[in-house]
């Protein structure tokens, strides 16, 4: 008498909540420091202290216009502050008026998919991706995902197989650079082939096909490397974008959608959002972290050990054997698995109180997802487990 | 190319945002003074400085936690805190396991319709009702919405239109009391009338007729009544609470979804809001104001403004010979329109600056709604207005 897929999806929680409460009753078991914990992309270091001033200077502001309501796409103030610092970083023009304020990406990308979706539309995303897009398009857009397989070498295009799925059904194209779970980043040599072809098809089939790029982590690079400014490549790009990870503010949903002027139709398409923003009820971003995002534009936490754990963990696991693609951005890497059945490999792991996330998650069998979001000290002790199992296959 | 239906809802703002948004352009022009806007339902009072404090203290703990992801369900900490408090106002034995964190009554209502709905299914409102039902019923959830008249002498429940209207396909009736845009409380003799017919009609259907109950005003009621807790009438009851009003924290976007042990199903049916928020794009509540909830559990915003504002409205409005329900809830008043076209007189009302919400776009025409959520002084310098607006229709 309930929505069946809902119920559903309430139930099977993902793998990757599956593991972490595993991991909570493991703790209680064995202790906390004795479970490593891989599992969630929880941002492990604090907020910078300019979220803390920025809170402690608006808590005394007039407490009906902080706590009110604000226009349903943003406060006009907060709006125009963030679209500056865009145009500082980028070199861009854009206005208060390409951004709507959303409760963090996912609020952003659902949005986007109910705005953009029409009976029998199609979207298209790249394996590895994440799984919460498949909930979004098909449970909440009603739409229909394509799933390009992986270039396992370096977590880039496969362009031929991309090619292969590009039809006259084709409403987007999601990426997600830098990626979770394969941190790859997409170089700009991608994204110059990656434009051309979305042209190229655009003009065959009749319309534009959308680049949607979730960019959550566009801040956590290592070695000096930039992450290409997607809008830059693709006129027709829509940007969703959350604080989660530069900010560490994962828990109080901020994020905004950026419909670039130059996008087609770009006053439809933002007023499709906003509609799909109103139909999934959210009535506003929430209005105090409104105002923190726009104090703190341009500023991240202190992302410097995730570049440590990433230099330990990479360099311990492939000096074991372990495979795994030295990857650019965010805090994940994912190597391939010691046996084919990634998810009897991620079983197998638990025995040492390593929590792995299997690939097929991602649509990568054969891999495993490790958030190295954690302590450095957690990693250390960690390494010798890793050697342990690897020893196992050997 | 987009969703028609989503640009529509997004161009088309309600009537009442296009009559905020005049409001704010006729400020310009004649002085913020001189417009006289009853049209949006913004609270005027500040929170209460339990959230002041409640923020400060907050914002000395661990960051990281503080700002991090809960649970999708919300904090289990915080959940228990607000099931302790309704146990204590009400008299129930709820635990956290019953709450769902919400960001706000929007999203609780957005997700339970999602989390209800099978196709063909239709959800019961009664006229007068909250716009935004029909958005989140038709467009989000892809159900059908079926009107019961008002019965407008004192907008309780016509029970003869509502048999009417209660069929095999009925998934829910949605109340909302005390209402929004009526100010009706519905009383003890009406609720339990209205649980005696959804039991027998159960009975009747074979399947179980959730009340959807959204209560965003529960706590703004006049001349010390009490507001009837519609879980100890019937239990099948899902409420939808949002801290919008009570706390005055519209824009923070914090409420919950309560479903009470009782109800049918109650594991799968809370199971399926996990899964409709998890689709709709809501990762968590945010988490700062999950705390702020939990600390400020049973307090409110000093409301005693609006009694004051209710009596002078409604005391001078029926002087001059306006008909009107002197409803006993929210911050509402609705009276008749001086003529049965109720766009019409809101149109003839802006020659006086005063801004009042056609009935019709509620579902019930001949009707205006007045917020009085308003400085007094706004009403007393407005009386002479509406005295002048009437005497054109003597």
């Amino acid at each position: 008498m309930l929505s069946e897929s809902m119920a559903a999806l309430g139930k099977r929680r993902s793998t990757i909540r599956e593991l972490f409460e595993y991991g909570n009753r493991r703790a209680a078991e064995v202790g906390r420091e004795n479970v490593f914990d891989f599992s969630i992309g929880n941002p492990n270091v604090p907020a910078p202290d300019a979220v803390r001033q920025a809170l402690l200077e608006l808590v005394d502001e007039d407490p009906v216009r902080l706590h009110g309501y604000t226009s349903a796409q943003g406060d006009a103030a907060a709006r125009a502050a963030l679209a500056d610092s865009l145009n500082r970083r980028f070199g861009t023009r854009y206005t208060a008026d390409c951004l709507y304020l959303t409760a963090g990406a996912a609020a952003a990308l659902s949005a986007v998919f109910k705005a953009l979706s029409c009976p029998g539309d199609e979207f298209v995303l790249f394996a590895p991706y994440f799984p919460e897009y498949r909930c979004f398009i098909e449970s909440g857009a009603g739409a229909k995902c394509v799933v390009v397989p992986p270039r396992i070498e370096d977590f880039q295009i496969d362009f031929d197989a991309l090619e292969a799925r590009l039809t006259v059904h084709t409403k987007a194209v999601v990426i997600n650079s830098p990626n979770n779970p394969s941190g790859a980043v997409y170089s700009e040599g991608t994204l110059r082939a990656l434009a051309a072809m979305l042209e190229q098809k655009s003009k065959t089939f009749g319309h534009p096909i959308y680049l949607v790029s979730d960019e959550p982590y566009r801040e956590i690079v290592y070695d000096g490397l930039t992450v290409p400014f997607v809008p830059h490549f693709y006129q027709d790009t829509i940007v969703c974008y959350s604080y989660s990870k530069s900010l560490s503010l994962p828990g109080e949903r901020i994020g905004y959608i950026l419909v670039p002027s130059e996008a087609t139709d770009s006053a439809d398409l933002y007023a499709a959002v906003c509609g799909a923003g109103r139909v999934l009820g959210y009535v506003c971003a929430p209005s105090l972290f409104q105002q923190v995002a726009a104090k703190c534009a341009g500023q991240t936490a202190d992302l410097s050990v995730y570049a440590e754990n990433r230099r330990l963990l990479y360099d311990g696991l492939t000096a074991m054997g372990y495979t795994c693609v030295k990857s650019d951005g965010a805090f994940y890497l994912f190597p391939r698995t010691l046996e084919a059945d990634d998810t009897a490999f991620s079983e197998r792991a638990k025995k040492y109180d390593l929590l792995v996330v299997p690939g097929s998650d991602f649509g990568a069998p054969g891999h495993m997802r490790i958030s190295y979001c954690v302590q450095t000290d957690t990693i250390r002790r960690a390494l010798p487990l890793f050697e342990r199992l690897a020893a196992e296959y050997r």
